[in-house]
């Protein structure tokens, strides 16, 4: 049990309000009136979430992007957000992240309402929060639906984000579309918003495929199957589809597409890839060109 | 104009949302359907806003209790919490932190609904932020309201937790009333919603009674007069009521009592301490023992 797990038991003992639901999704949901908000609030850490070297304009897109993304797995509509930030000491440093920040906001209608700015001490690493909050829309997807039976699918490719990573760090001048995808991630807010009555269960791929796949399984009490690993031409040009290639890329972290189950035989109302199908027991299995594969050792990014 | 000054003319441009209040205020008020939600963030980084060698409980108690302290101006209802933490790499540590805020929390029925755990890198200042939600419970005061002829009180002695983190950086075991109260400030938030009704203008103290009246005087265009310091026993037992001491304590930061103007003639529905006067033109004036006394150079906390 890793230091992070630990402490969560301490916050569920103390988070027993129903709206809190017990900490166990990526949200809160607190009903006010007739309102169902959605509450969200992720932090980025220098040298853990981001690297140092990444230009401060896509820092604050991400953490825009980020927790807008947490409430497009919830088919919810931005209300307003609250952001924590730690100067640089370098204002056109700081400038540049509130310009990303902003260009991320605006381009989804989100609101900024408040929030505090600090000082930290010198040479201490930053870190920014920001705190999202959304109103539903209609139906509120869970990571717990998912049926046997059920089509397994993803809104796009998987994967990118992660070599995108690797190339920043060995070059932070790297750039294209793999180090756009690590930098500038777009969230689903309008399939989400399209998905939300349909989906049997949802959420945002944010520490990759498989493990995020595992967690909706045991949350669905579900044994799902993944037989489908879909990979972008900028990643196929750049690693090729080895079968290293397609679980490094299932394995990797920041993709911020959907994640969703719906019955066989529906059809997605967006653009989506299915990837695999759901049936009743538990467990999650991988196949790759027809044959089972083992599943590697860490199976994605795990906090703490 | 300090940096983080500079920063929120930055900030300012980006949030033009009603609810934003173009940043002047502590908190943001969104409306949700017939309910007024009041929102607020603050953040304590080590070594800036709290000492290293405070005990974790304590540190936990006033993250909660500066963000309550934001709702309590605001006559506000605590509805809910998300928390935003960095791990310290002691599991005790952690635990204890968690013990103080739950402390917080359950003693003003404020629940926890989520937020975020990361780790930060070794030898980085951690730092901890709380985003509270509370609900208007009626008439919203600003500190935007003080008219000439009102009465400016506060709900309590100032600078005892001037003293107190003083005691606390000299030992870290001191203990007593005033270092109880930079530790453990109360925020008043039965006082804030008994006072919201008939305030003129509220906020709390969390900066200093001479920064924050002139902030007041200056939000609500008029010239405030502070004819009275209230000093607790306490302090007065530790440093006597010089004018010094009166000046300093004036100075002191980390009160969260709440500062208030009423017309002269109604008496507060709380206990209260007159300290000033309201009337017509701008600027603040001190008077110790009836004499005009000259501004110190800084008058209080300033962030950044």
């Amino acid at each position: 049990m890793s230091q992070e797990s630990r402490f969560l038991t301490l916050l569920r003992l103390l988070a027993n309000d129903p709206a809190a639901q017990g900490l166990m999704d990526d949200v809160a949901i607190l009903p006010v009136g007739d309102t169902r908000l959605i509450l969200t609030s992720d932090t980025m850490v220098e040298g853990v979430h981001y690297l140092p070297t990444d230009p401060p304009a896509d820092i604050g897109w991400k953490l825009a992007a980020v927790n807008l993304s947490d409430l497009a797995a919830k088919g919810a509509r931005p209300v307003g957000c609250l952001l924590n930030y730690a100067l640089s000491g370098d204002e056109d440093w700081d400038a540049a992240f509130i310009a990303g920040l902003g260009e991320a906001l605006d381009r989804h209608a989100m609101p900024l309402l408040g929030g505090d700015t600090v000082a930290m001490p010198p040479a201490s690493a930053r870190s920014y929060s920001l705190t999202a909050i959304g109103e539903a829309t209609g139906p509120i997807p869970t990571r717990k639906g998912a049926q046997p039976g059920d089509i397994l699918y993803v809104t796009g490719p998987v994967g990118d984000a992660g070599i995108g990573l690797d190339l920043a760090r060995a070059d932070a001048a790297a750039s294209g579309p793999l180090v756009d995808a690590y930098r500038r991630p777009r969230p689903r807010l309008a399939e989400g918003a399209l998905l939300a009555p349909h989906a049997s269960a949802m959420m945002d791929l944010s520490d990759g495929l498989l493990i995020d796949t595992q967690r909706m399984g045991q949350a669905s009490g579900v044994a799902i199957i993944i037989d489908h690993i879909p990979l972008s031409p900028a990643l196929e040009k750049a690693r090729g589809a080895s079968t290293a290639v397609q679980i490094a890329a299932a394995r990797a972290g920041d993709d911020y597409e959907l994640l969703f189950t719906m019955p066989r035989g529906l059809a997605p109302p967006v653009r989506a890839i299915p990837v695999g199908r759901v049936s009743a027991g538990a467990g999650l299995t991988l196949m790759i060109d027809g044959a089972i594969v083992p599943l590697p050792d860490r199976l994605g990014w795990e906090h703490g």
